[in-house]
Parts: structure tokens; sequence; C-alpha cells
């Protein structure tokens, strides 16, 4: 039998690991915590720091190919391994550093909101000023989930995060700047790439985040069919671009004013920017589970053991609603209370993750409901998890800003 | 976290485990073979006899409940286990029993084709004289995708049946006789009832037997409105009559003349009669994990969390047809060819059970395809498991008789 070793053993590798499974294949994981969902499930689990060579080694040694589920990965232990990493560890390093990630983005002439680079405190002042305010400061590393961005208003504000950066960063410094982009909405979309280079492109997600954290995903989503052709020609290229093998999730901004300092076309009035990448599964294709014909981890599993993807197709006529479960729904109980799961017709899907421990924000699980248009489908939504929470469920946010 | 035993570690075990840890539940798992796949899959199983109480007793510690995926469990052992068991051990031992389960039908009044007990080589070949040919022996114990059924047309044919229970039984001779059925069609209803005994009853779904082992199903079934509704009520009253919590799946025989010596009130020119019951998930239920909003997996998981189930809806307006993928497909190697996987739209899902030896009627996976109407359904499940065999799908099968 076939051994996938996976890198990171949370959801995202918990769901993939299914689909691997489905295929007849078996897996390993590899998580430096050792209490991640998959590591607890799934037996020949291993724990470990990623620089920790011998215990990579040892891990690697039954696998026939790996893959990874989250892009905080140190590549070095990795890269004096011996087997076939899917996608590529130069995609994962371009990937996994905002500033490579930004410039892969212009040198490759695909559109995004427009950066300059700071390499030292001092120059992300004089830069920033000269950049113009409202600007965004993002940390070329570790930033997910709105960790390493801040958004300065004037001088004073940018003064203060470049003091902060100082102490976090210290030799290491390096951000961008980007202007501020007034936020019609946020979309998402995922392509399947394979060995032979055939690519498949999932439907287009529309995201909505709260405190920068993925809050739901709507498919198809409230776009006009010219602006989901140039989102999914833009990710296809991408994808291409960076040549991809296995999945990659482009998110995008889409904004009725184009970006200062940034050069777009709009179509249908809307200007579309890439913000960032990431190739592997995507919290904003956990919908694909019941949404297509084919799921986001369906195809990241056959490409890793070889086998075609064919096209996901959307399901029905109606729109599907994934609700993110955080944290805070469990309110300091290690259960959730599932009697409110009674009368829920809309809900196609519930998926806890299995974690030990809850934090206020963390992603502890999903829902998934179905309904005839997105209204409905996102009112379903909310009253499912409404009726998973302690305390209400807060009224719809107003139109997102820039997140 | 409430952790979930479970009895068996084969494919039914391992997509109910994936269930309850979609609802936040851990599993353990218990079976006599320690290859069996959710053993091998997942961390914590146990392997020993059923009658090693010692064993079952380190296994049953620390879970919450037990429930079971097959029927050939020696109950002696778990009887003396301090622990719920989901559906009841008394379930268990009436359905485990061909003898038993049959007269529960009679006493409680469900229509079921006629049968008469022997309980010596002597006895059964007197009594089936008298009961008339053609019959079917079918031994109380052991009997499953055909085992233990032998088909008689005359005297001579009986005495070699009695013979072989003879050396095959000795003592523990225990067997029924039942008439020959016309088939029009077999059916089956699963029923999922709760600790509050609301009940939620699936549609009904069509099978197609090769070889006594279950080839394919088709849902929803092709039988008229008033035939569908009176099979969902007697599934219903079987579950209720026999007390069970849990899930229950009741096998029938459709035909169009009423079977010798058995009572029943023919529906639309069709005469309806229970053939057996399983009190777990069934094969025939792995459709139900694409065709309805809830599958027989996530109705076992509530029931046996505490959780309310709702009524499983049938998905869209078309047809579902499960195919089985048995050892032949594998024809001997140890890993299917994915290649014949391309352009198949209709393919829902591809689930290999991942066990490690194949043998030629041996259940290895299934696949799940969807189309606007039954004949579609079928010709591509049937386009879908000749793309990953070695040889080419026989032709569809003249209509069934009795099996």
């Amino acid at each position: 039998m076939t051994i996938v070793g996976i890198l990171g053993a949370g959801q995202l590798g918990t769901m993939l690991a299914d689909a691997i499974h489905a295929l007849g294949a078996e897996t390993r994981f590899y998580d430096p915590e050792a209490s991640a969902p998959a590591i607890r499930r799934f037996v020949g689990g291993m724990s470990g720091p990623w620089t920790d060579l011998a215990h990579l080694r040892a891990f690697a040694a039954p696998c026939d190919v790996l893959t990874y589920e989250m892009e905080h990965i140190d590549t070095d232990g990795l890269r004096s391994l011996d087997i076939d990493v899917v996608p590529s560890l130069d995609v994962l390093e371009t990937t996994q550093d905002r500033l490579r990630e930004k410039r892969f983005l212009r040198s490759a002439g695909l559109p995004h909101v427009a950066f300059m680079e700071a390499t030292s405190p001092a120059d992300l002042v004089t830069r920033g000023r000269e950049f113009g305010f409202p600007l965004i400061v993002k940390t070329a590393r570790g930033g997910y989930d709105g960790k390493g961005q801040w958004r300065a208003r004037n001088e004073d504000q940018l003064d203060l995060v470049a003091q902060q950066l100082e102490q976090d960063l210290g030799p290491r410094f390096a951000c961008a700047m980007e202007a501020v982009v007034d936020l019609e909405r946020e979309v998402s979309c995922i392509v399947a790439r394979a060995h032979d280079r055939s690519v498949q492109v999932f439907p287009v997600f529309e995201n909505a985040h709260e405190h920068h954290i993925l809050d739901w995903t709507l498919v198809p989503a409230r776009i006009s069919p010219a602006v989901a052709r140039r989102v999914q020609a833009i990710a296809r290229t991408t994808a291409e671009a960076l040549g991809v093998v296995g999945l990659l999730t482009t998110e995008f901004f889409l904004s009725r004013t184009p970006a200062r300092g940034s050069e777009s076309e709009p179509v249908d009035g809307i200007h579309v920017y890439v913000n960032e990448l990431a190739p592997r599964p995507h919290n904003s294709g956990h919908v694909t589970r019941r949404a297509t014909s084919l799921s986001q981890f369906d195809a990241l599993a056959r490409i890793v053991l070889g086998a075609p993807v064919p096209e996901p197709t959307l399901r029905g006529n109606g729109y599907y609603c994934m609700g993110n479960l955080l944290g805070d729904v469990f309110a300091g109980q290690t259960e959730l209370d599932l009697g409110g799961l009674a009368c829920h017709e809309e809900l196609l899907e519930i998926m806890l993750y299995g974690k030990l421990e809850w934090a206020p924000r963390r992603k502890m699980g999903h829902v998934i409901a179905n309904a005839c248009d997105a209204d409905r489908a996102l009112a379903a939504m909310r009253a499912i998890r409404g009726s998973l929470t302690l305390t209400p469920e807060r009224p719809s946010e107003p139109p997102p800003t820039q997140r």
C-alpha cells in the first residue's frame, strides 16, 4: 500500500487523510504538537520539532510521498530528506514568506495590491511616509489569521508598529507595506494541478472574515459570471506560474475603486487583486465537502496518489454556506451541546475537529448548510451555529472593509 | 470527551467512526482480527476473541457506551460488562439467530415468508417432505452473504443438505425451511430509533445481489409510492416491536405472487415480506453517504451520543447507485488502478476499505454514482466499476430470482 506522510496534523490534515484512505492508501502524520487531532486519532503519528532531522528521517522512511497541511514549516530539515514533497518545497518557501510571495506576483504580472518592502524600523518609517496613509504593515513571516498585520493611519501609528516589530523580529526585520483596499467582497479560488500539468479549477467561494479569521464561506459567490471567470483565470495562471503540483488556494480582494498605486483593468466595474496564496487545502474549501462533486481533499489525494482529477462541479442549483465554529461557541465547556441539532433541515454537515483545548478564536469545527438562495443559506448557517452556542449569535455584520 | 467503543473494525465500523469523530467524540475498536481496517488505522484498537473477558474489560474500561458493526459476536462476555450497549444485546441476540428472528416476526404479526423449524437431520428431511419443494434451508447461526443457505428442489437434494449440516453443526443442529419466493425486487429500509423513542425512516433502497452478495443499491427504489409507504411502515413497526435503540435495517422480498403458506395483503399487486434484520449500519446504506441529508452513520452516531436525529431526506431529484467493489476487481493486485477514474462526472464517491488481503468475493470498497434517472445511474455505476477492473464488467443480469 502507498503511504502518504502528512506534515501537520490539524483539521485539514485529518480530512485529507480521510480522502487518502478512501483511495486505498495509508497515512502517517508529523506535527510539533503531540496532542494535534490526527496524531491522537491515527496510528503511527510522530511528534517532534521541524528541525529534528533524526525524527524527520524516521517519519519519512516508510512514506512514498509527503504533503503538508500548513505553511509554517521549517523547510531546512525537509530539504535533506530523499523523498518527493507535493507541492514542492520551492512552492512552500515562496508562499510562506509574504515578501517572496508578493515579489512572485509582481514578476509574474499577476494583479495584486501595490506594496513596498522595508528591512529595518527606520526604513519602514521613511518609506511609509513616502508610500502614504492609511497603509497596512505585514511581516514577511509567521502571518496567518491576522497575526503579523497592523493598520497605520498616520506616522505616529507607523512609528509604534516599527517599535513593536523591532522588538518582535530584531535582526530578522522584514515587512511589506500595502495600500488599504476598499473591499467590495473577498473571494477565494482553489486550483488542483496534477503531475501531468492538467488543471481543474473549483467554483469561486465568497468569504467573510471577522477579526481576520474566516467566519463563513458561500458558494457560488455573489459575483457576476464575468468576474467569476476572471477570478478563475487568475487562479489558474497563478498556479501555473508558481509551478504548483497539488492544490493552490488564491485569496482575492474585489473592489469598486482601484487600490492606490496598483494597475488593474476592472471587469463589470470590479477590480480583482490577488491577496495571498496557500499551496494546501484551505479552510474556505471545507464547503467543497458538500458543494462540489469532488472535494478539495479528494482532489489533493488523487494528485498525491497519481490518480486523475475530474472537473469539480457544483451539485444542484442551490447555495452552500460553511460557517466556522470558533472556540467562542464552546464557552469554556469541553463538549458542545448537540441538543440544538434537532430540526435544521438545511444542515448537511457538522464537523468538529477533535481539538483537546479550546481557545476563544481557535477553529474548533464547522457546519455546512444548503438552501435555495444565498440569504437562506447564510441564515440557516447562522441559525445552526446559534443553536450550538450558549450565547446568542451576533446579528450579521455590516459590509466588510479591509481586514 | 465521550468515548464510543465499537465492536468490529471493518468498513462499517470505520465509516461509523468518521461520523462519531465529526460530532467531537472519540472511538476505540475491538475485533478478533488484528489486521482489521479500523484496528490498523485508529489509535487504541484492541484485538482478541469475544470470549476473552479480561481483554474485553480492558477495552470497555475507558468507553462510555458500546455499539457494534457486525452481528456475529458472542454476547456472553459482553453480558458481564457493566456498560450500555446500543442497540441492546437482547436485540443483537434475536437478530443473530435466524430462528429467533423468524419467531419474532411471527409473534409480532409482521409479514414474512412462512417457515418451519428443524432440530435434527431426520427432522429436516421429514418436515421438508411435508413442507413441499422447492425450499430454502437456512442455518440458525452464522449466516451472511449466502453462507448457511441451500436450495433443495427435491428429497434427494434435501437429504444431501441434511448430511452436510449434520457434519457442520453436529449437536447444535438448528435450521429453518422456507418457501422459494418468486422475486419481483429486493428492497431494504433503514430505521433510526433514538433513546426518546423518536423514529426516523430512510428512503427505501432497491438492492440487487449476485451470488448472494450485495451487488448494487439504487435509491429511490423503482417501486410505487404506495409500496414504498408500506415498506417504510413495516420497517418502522419492526424497529418498534423489536425495541431497537439505534439502527435497524430491514431487508424485504417483493413478489407479484404470494409466497406458499404465507399470509399477506398485496399493495399495488405487490406482496411485501420481511426477509431479515440487521441492528447496525448496513452495506446497502452506504448510498446514504451521498443520497440523503444525513447518512446511516451520522444517524447512529447521533443516537449513540444522545443527539437528536433529523429526518433523512433525499438530496436533489436524481437517482443514486452504490456498486460494491468485490475482491474480484483487484484480480490479485494489491492496489487498484485508479487511472480509470478520469472522466466519470456521475461519480460522487469511491471508497476503498483498506483491507490488507483480497479474496474473490470479499467486499473491498464501493462507488456511488448520481444521475437524472435510474438507468443512467446504474449504467454510470457499471461504467465506473468497469474502469477499475482489469477484466470487462459483465453485462447486466436478468431479473433476479430467489437468491
